[in-house]
């Protein structure tokens, strides 16, 4: 009850999925980051304010697979910016089951840049709203969401969240 | 005899308690917070230097649940307060069994606090040192105790950690 | 297959492991911290730069126990330092079974720093790349490697991350 209905197994799993996402993110390894999808997924980065006032405008929207992989082809290639670490800490998971739509994850998430030659601050802090679904015994996000505290973001916000 | 006898429920309830914890307090959604501690609660917020040398100073120390929510009344209602968004980040517990009294549960956490208008920063860090109890299979907070790294806190402490 | 071979038990156990390491560290409480290590164990603390590029320099390198019990030594009797607090979050385990040499584990971890009557600050980020080592049911660190994002630590490296 208190788990929530999700099996140890699943819970298992979909943390494991957010381990390897922030550890390919953080590598930048985009290319196996990007096969944790679903084709049809849904990718939001939008400020908390925007998000409890119920405005839809985010930071970042891609509706399908194919756009999230423009903007990484548009970060590895084309995109001028100066490159920067990111280190992504993930923690205390809430996973409910979601009969229609697999399962529904929330997380606190911290995440910490670093510029060359530079200290490492705070970046952005927020919370994921993801849903996650099984194919095959294997776990996807259909819908990641992160919801972010600050309105300010320092520069542009470069790489996914 | 390394998971210190606790099973495996305990561990995911624990876990879970704190899960929902920190989802409550970063949205300030106080109500349902309140309802995550017993009536003879204790909830303190106390510097690791006076605790580390057994001073009984603390910049919080409430001990009831009745405490507790007038010190909420007063957040939402009268205490005048510049508002900032908090998010946490609780990891790394440590659960043992205390046959007298539940469950010792100790983990490390940070605070983030976001002003509005303004970037993120890191707000407290510190040690939970908590003791938990099981009532009819739900799981509760009996002591809250932040022992928190810093003299120092941004401006006042006005939202509990 | 997603677990990637890890028994539930061994996962507890490790995890256990860390949040012990992270309760003594921060505690200073170096004599059973250093009980954590096999006796030929190494630590090391190096620049995520240099382990992209293969280069083999390290801010801390450490060779065995006798090695890291010398640094314990020169940090709480000899070493000329300001002391500060540390406060470590590890988040986001990923634990492969390696039949060689028990399980390798990778966190993502966050260090920040507190100074007497300063503000808490965010002092090193970076990713461990360890192994863990099981003896007689109770579980070791064979390797710890601390891969930091930012080139740059605030003064000096004093205690161990």
């Amino acid at each position: 009850m208190l788990a929530m209905g999700v099996s140890l197994d699943a819970r298992i799993a979909i943390e494991d999925l957010y381990a390897t996402y922030v550890a390919l993110l953080d590598a930048r390894d985009y290319d196996p980051w990007i096969e944790l999808f679903v084709e049809d997924c849904v990718y939001q980065v939008k400020a908390r304010e925007n998000e409890e006032r119920g405005f839809p405008l985010a930071a970042l929207a891609f509706e399908s697979k194919g756009m999230l992989r423009d903007r990484i082809f548009g970060i590895t290639n084309t995109l001028f910016h100066e490159p920067y670490y990111q280190r992504h800490l993930v923690t205390n998971f809430r996973i409910r089951v979601d009969e229609r739509a697999g399962y529904r994850v929330d997380a606190n998430y911290l995440v910490c840049r670093t510029k060359a030659g530079e200290l490492t601050e705070v970046y952005n802090t927020g919370r994921f709203r993801d849903r996650v679904v099984e194919l095959d015994g294997a776990f996807f996000f259909a819908e990641k969401r992160a919801i972010y505290d600050s309105e300010l973001i320092p520069n542009s916000l470069i790489y996914p969240i």
